[in-house]
C-alpha cells in the first residue's frame, strides 16, 4: 500500500531533499537511466535523478515514431537550456513492428511496454552498465491498473512483475506517492520552465493511444497532424488535457459534390484537478468551430470532427 | 433535368391544385397506394395523394424494426386525426433478415430499399390490385443520389431503373420539384399539423442509418433508446434537426471503478435551409451536458458521448 502525499500536504522542497537522499542510497556508486518523455512526470524526475546523480543519470528520448511533432527536439531543446544532456535513440521500427496488427487497446499498450522496457532499455542498460531505471510514476497510474480500468506502462510491482527478473534492471520512482497536482508543485520547485511543469498529460504509449484500432505509421502520421491543430487550438483556455482522437470507424462526407467515404477526429478537452474525475470543458464555440474546420480543410481523410461531451467517469480522459 | 421550384417561388395552393389533378390523370379509375413513414416528405404526399384519390389511396406504414420508439402509433395517431386511416404491416423479420450481416453503408441502404420496393411493396401491390405507388421523393434526394453522394433509397428513375420492370408498379413523385423547406410550405398548406409539418428530417434507411456497422436488432435498440434522450433534449431549440448514431468503434470507460469496454454515441444538431450545407448549431453546454449524462446513464453499453463540430461539406448529415 502506497502512501499518498497530496499536493495540499506536499512540502516540495523537504520532497526533494528527501528523494535525492533515497536515490543516492539505492545507487550508491553505480549509474542510472532514465527516459524522458517530455510530460510532467518524466521531466520532473529527470530533473530530480540529476540533482541526486549528476552525470552518473543517462537520461534518454526514445524516438518510438509515435510522439507528436518536432517533440524529441523540443525536449532535448528544453533540458539543453537547463543543462541537463537528453540523448535521442531511433526505435521508430522496432515500436511499428511490435505494434503491426494489434487493435485491442490493452494488446497495443502490452506491445509498447514490451518494446521499451525489454527491448530498447534492456539493451541500452546492458551497453550502459547502469543497474536502475528512473522513471516517473505517480499514484494514479498505479490506482488505475490495479483497479484493472487501464493497464499504465509504467507499473509493473503492483501487477507482481519484478523488473529485475523481467528486464534485467531495477526501478525507482520517487514521484510514486504523488499525483499530477503534486508532481507539478515539485516540478516547479526544481525549476522547469514553466512551458514543461504546466504541459498537458500525455499517455505513456503516444499516439498509439490516440488511434482506435491499428497504429500504423500512416495513421500515426494523421493523428499527429490533427494533435497539432488541436494543441495549437486548445492550449490558453486553462483546461487540464486536450486531445485528438483518430477513429476506426466510417463515415459519409462530401468532396467537390462527390461523396467521401472518410473518417473522423474526436476531440476531447477535460476540466479537472488531479485526472481521476473530469468534466467536458466549456471552449468557446468559435474556437471548435475554427479547430474543426481546420483539421477537414487540412488533414487528409478526415471528413467529420466530433467534440466530447461525456464525463468521466463513466468515461476515461483518453480513448484508448 | 428536373425544374426546381423554390419555397420562394412556391405558391402552395396552386401546387396542390396542380399536383392533385397531376395524380388523378395519372391513376384515372384506378387503385395507388403508399407509404408513410411519418416525416414531412412522405406525409404530404399522403395528405396530397388523399385529396386526388380518396379511399382510392391505401396508406401502408410499414413496420421495418428500424423505426423510433412507438413511431407507428404516433403516425396512426396523427392521420386518424386528419381523417385518414393508416395501415400498420409488420415486417419486422424481413429487413432484419435482409440487413444481416451487412456493414457497408451502401449496401445495407440497398437491402433496405430492396426489401421495401420489393418484397414488402411489391406483395401489398399484388394484393391490393393497385398501380402506382405514391411517394415524397424530394429534389434534394434526386441530388445527392445522382451525384453520387449518397443513394437516397426512394430515388431510380434517374439512376436508370425502371420500377415498372423491377417492381410491377408505377411511381408517382408529386413533391420532385420541391426542397424541404417548400415541402414545408405545402404540408402546412394541406393542414398538416404543426408537430407533423415542422418534423425534423428522417431517413429513409431510419435507424439502419444511425448505426456504424451492423444493424441488428440489439445495436437498432441501443441507438432507439439513445434517440429518445437526444430528440427529448434537443427539441425545441430552432435547430433544423438533431440525431444520434450509435458508432461501431470501442472506447475505454469505467463503470464502478472497473474498466468497461464500451461504445459510443454521437450527436449531432444542424442549423440548415435546405440540407445542402449545414453547420453544428451552437447549443447550450447545460443541454449538451445533461443529454450526454442521461445517455451514458440509462443506455446500455454506452460510455461515451460526442457532439459533431464539423459543417456539411466535407461531413454530410448522417453518417451513413
Amino acid at each position: 500500500m502506497i502512501k499518498e502525499i497530496t499536493a495540499l500536504e506536499l512540502d516540495p522542497q523537504a520532497f526533494i531533499a528527501e528523494k535525492t537522499a533515497e536515490i543516492k542510497a539505492a545507487v550508491g556508486e553505480g549509474r542510472a537511466i532514465n527516459a524522458l518523455s517530455g510530460g510532467v512526470d518524466s521531466s520532473t524526475v529527470t530533473l530530480l535523478g540529476h540533482r541526486a546523480l549528476g552525470e552518473r543519470l543517462r537520461s534518454v528520448f526514445v524516438q518510438n515514431g509515435i510522439m507528436r511533432a518536432g517533440e524529441a527536439e523540443q525536449v532535448v531543446g528544453f533540458f539543453r537550456d537547463l543543462g541537463v544532456t537528453v540523448e535521442v535513440v531511433d526505435a521508430r521500427e522496432e515500436f511499428f513492428a511490435a505494434l503491426k496488427g494489434l487493435t485491442d487497446p490493452e494488446q497495443k499498450r502490452e506491445a509498447i511496454t514490451q518494446t521499451f522496457y525489454k527491448q530498447v532499455f534492456g539493451r541500452l542498460v546492458r551497453e550502459s552498465g547502469a543497474m536502475f531505471l528512473l522513471q516517473g510514476t505517480i499514484l494514479t497510474d498505479v490506482d488505475e491498473t490495479v483497479a484493472g480500468i487501464k493497464r499504465q506502462h509504467n507499473v509493473f510491482e503492483q501487477l507482481g512483475i519484478d523488473p529485475q527478473a523481467a528486464f534485467g534492471y531495477r526501478i525507482l520512482e520517487p514521484l510514486i506517492q504523488l499525483r499530477k497536482d503534486g508532481v507539478r508543485k515539485v516540478g516547479e520547485a526544481l525549476g522547469l520552465p514553466a512551458e514543461l511543469f504546466r504541459r498537458i498529460p500525455f499517455p505513456g504509449p503516444a499516439l498509439a493511444a490516440r488511434v482506435i484500432g491499428e497504429a500504423t505509421p500512416e495513421r500515426i502520421e494523421t493523428v499527429r497532424l490533427a494533435t497539432q491543430i488541436v494543441e495549437r487550438h486548445l492550449a490558453g483556455h486553462g483546461t487540464f488535457q486536450y486531445l485528438g482522437i483518430l477513429h476506426e470507424d466510417r463515415v459519409t462526407g462530401m468532396r467537390d459534390g462527390r461523396r467521401d467515404f472518410g473518417q473522423q477526429i474526436e476531440v476531447r478537452c477535460w476540466d479537472s484537478v488531479d485526472a481521476r474525475n473530469a468534466t467536458p470543458s466549456r471552449v468557446p464555440w468559435e474556437v471548435l468551430e475554427r479547430l474543426a474546420q481546420e483539421i477537414v480543410d487540412t488533414v487528409p481523410g478526415i471528413v467529420s470532427v466530433t467534440y466530447n461531451i461525456a464525463t468521466k467517469p463513466p468515461s476515461t480522459i483518453e480513448a484508448v
